[in-house]
């Protein structure tokens, strides 16, 4: 079974219990009722050798990573990020200098999306450097944007280029808080998720819980220098990076056609493509056998229209 | 430098930037302020090899240990849980069985206090298996019992007897969710902590926020039959094993005197001692070098005075 596989199977299992739950586990991030406040709650890990090599990454940049991996998906929300837990698996081996700089770097970032760190555990272990950040968030006047609400029509935008993460901004991006909640409060948002598994499997994510299919243009998908210098390096092209490759952390939205002119203008998304309608259901459809194939789509410069490469890459388990 | 240390260097660096944060890392759980809300928030981990040891452990205690943990500190605040998240590490080669156990047991002990796990993490990695979970809490009512407000004269209880977890208690105990809600409605309580490393040091904890010192009665110490079972393996005296054994996730806490012939009637606590004078500071005090030693004292049943012996069981980073 696979990660996805499993996460389905624990989210089937969860089910919503509790009425104050406004938005469960299948989202960026679960929003809970608490009074009249909304609070979003989130959990993410990055661990060595996974997410990060501390052989080459600097341990600030584990502790950026860290955080800004939840605050992220807070954003992707459109909503703002307001205090964190951190859960440190420490090698016992590690020395003190080191997990301070990780520290460091993890409290700098948190503050520079005001966030603040209230509580977190450590512990030494027998294995490799590992954190879990667990991040509450709040609504600014605006409701969370959800995965789910693209239409038929919609113009779809991200926020930057996209691929080759890889060559360093997978360690160094900057979460696209403010952006998200910008776009929140100035425009109609229909969907919007953040692109951490890559453009062809969060696209696919957006469009299998918003019941439609998308088509992205080459002609207008901004594709990221660090896409072309892998591609002179891997001799995978710089569009397939652009497509498949994980961790540009960039924004990825669905609003209304008509909306798409002054996003642009504003300078907080460029439009890659289009909402369409959902593919047929030949004996299928979402989340059974098969998938949500061709669900997205990409329209080369030649007008060919072809299936939006999926990049595949997932954790799997012995059965 | 030791766990501790780095804890505190942590603490000390986060301060207290946001009104809302009602009350910081230093307790049980933070409490943050969401309108009107007070909202607990406590993150964890279990880490193979470290909380538990998967040759011996069945998958289901794993799970149960993990959030049970956290159940616990939001129980030390006299408070509710509502809502967790898990992040899971998961090595390569484990099954899927296995998996779907661990998370059976994780959200069995969720459904029995109430609590609804609203997201997750996967992440398969070169590693073992590892759980981090964060919880969300409320008041009811009453407002969250901290650490520090233990005054001298105060009677000093627990919920249930000590010593020896380790036989099979530390994965299998019951969090005193229900006992520290009902005490936080029924009874004043001044301070409450939960036993997770040991009466001595979770004491010591107690004592040092109270700005207090504090007797325990070798005569009232309730001694579990597991300590006496480990004692007759290890030769480790029972009472040393009551004292020093960590694990046992009973509550510990201070009320005024008069209350406890009441506390002790309801079945929720037996006294074990009371508070008294801080120690006195002999050019070092709390915190400083020399720590807060003959803070805690044991009064034997010939009449002695002694210091309560630490575990002295703690993580040690390199320098």
């Amino acid at each position: 079974m696979g990660e996805l596989a499993l996460l389905r199977w624990i989210r089937a299992r969860l089910g919503r219990r509790d009425g104050r739950i406004l938005v469960d586990s299948g989202d960026d991030a679960a929003v809970l009722r608490f009074g009249r406040s909304q609070v979003l709650f989130k959990t993410d890990s990055v661990i060595d050798g996974v997410h990060f090599d501390s052989r080459t990454a600097r341990p600030e940049a584990i502790g950026h990573k860290a955080i800004a991996r939840c605050l992220s998906d807070v954003a992707a929300m459109g909503c703002a990020p307001s205090f964190a837990v951190v859960a440190m698996m420490i090698p016992r081996q590690a020395r003190e200098a080191y997990i301070r700089r990780v520290m460091l770097g993890l409290e700098r970032t948190a503050r520079a999306f005001r966030t603040s760190i209230v509580g977190g555990d450590i512990a030494g272990h027998r294995g490799k450097l590992a954190l879990s950040v667990a991040l509450l968030g709040e609504t600014r006047g605006r409701p969370p944007v959800r995965r789910g609400g693209a239409r038929v029509g919609d113009a779809l935008l991200v926020t930057g280029p996209l691929g080759g993460s890889i060559l360093g901004k997978h360690l160094r991006f900057t979460p696209r808080v403010r952006e998200g909640l910008e776009l929140n409060r100035r425009f109609k948002l229909h969907a919007m998720i953040d692109l951490s598994d890559g453009l062809a499997t969060d696209l696919g994510h957006l469009c299998e819980e918003s019941g439609v299919g998308a088509v992205v243009r080459e002609s207008q998908l901004p594709i990221a220098p660090a896409a072309r210098r892998l591609a002179r390096k891997d001799g995978v092209s710089p569009l397939r990076h652009a497509i498949s490759d994980g961790e540009d952390y960039e924004l990825l939205f669905a609003i209304p056609r008509a909306e798409a002119p002054k996003v642009v203008r504003s300078g907080l998304g460029r439009v890659i493509g289009e909402i369409g309608p959902p593919p047929r259901r030949s004996g299928g459809g979402f989340g059974r056998a098969g998938g949500p194939a061709k669900a997205v789509s990409l329209l080369r410069r030649d007008g060919r229209l072809e299936p939006l490469p999926q990049s595949g890459w997932e954790h799997r388990f012995r059965r």
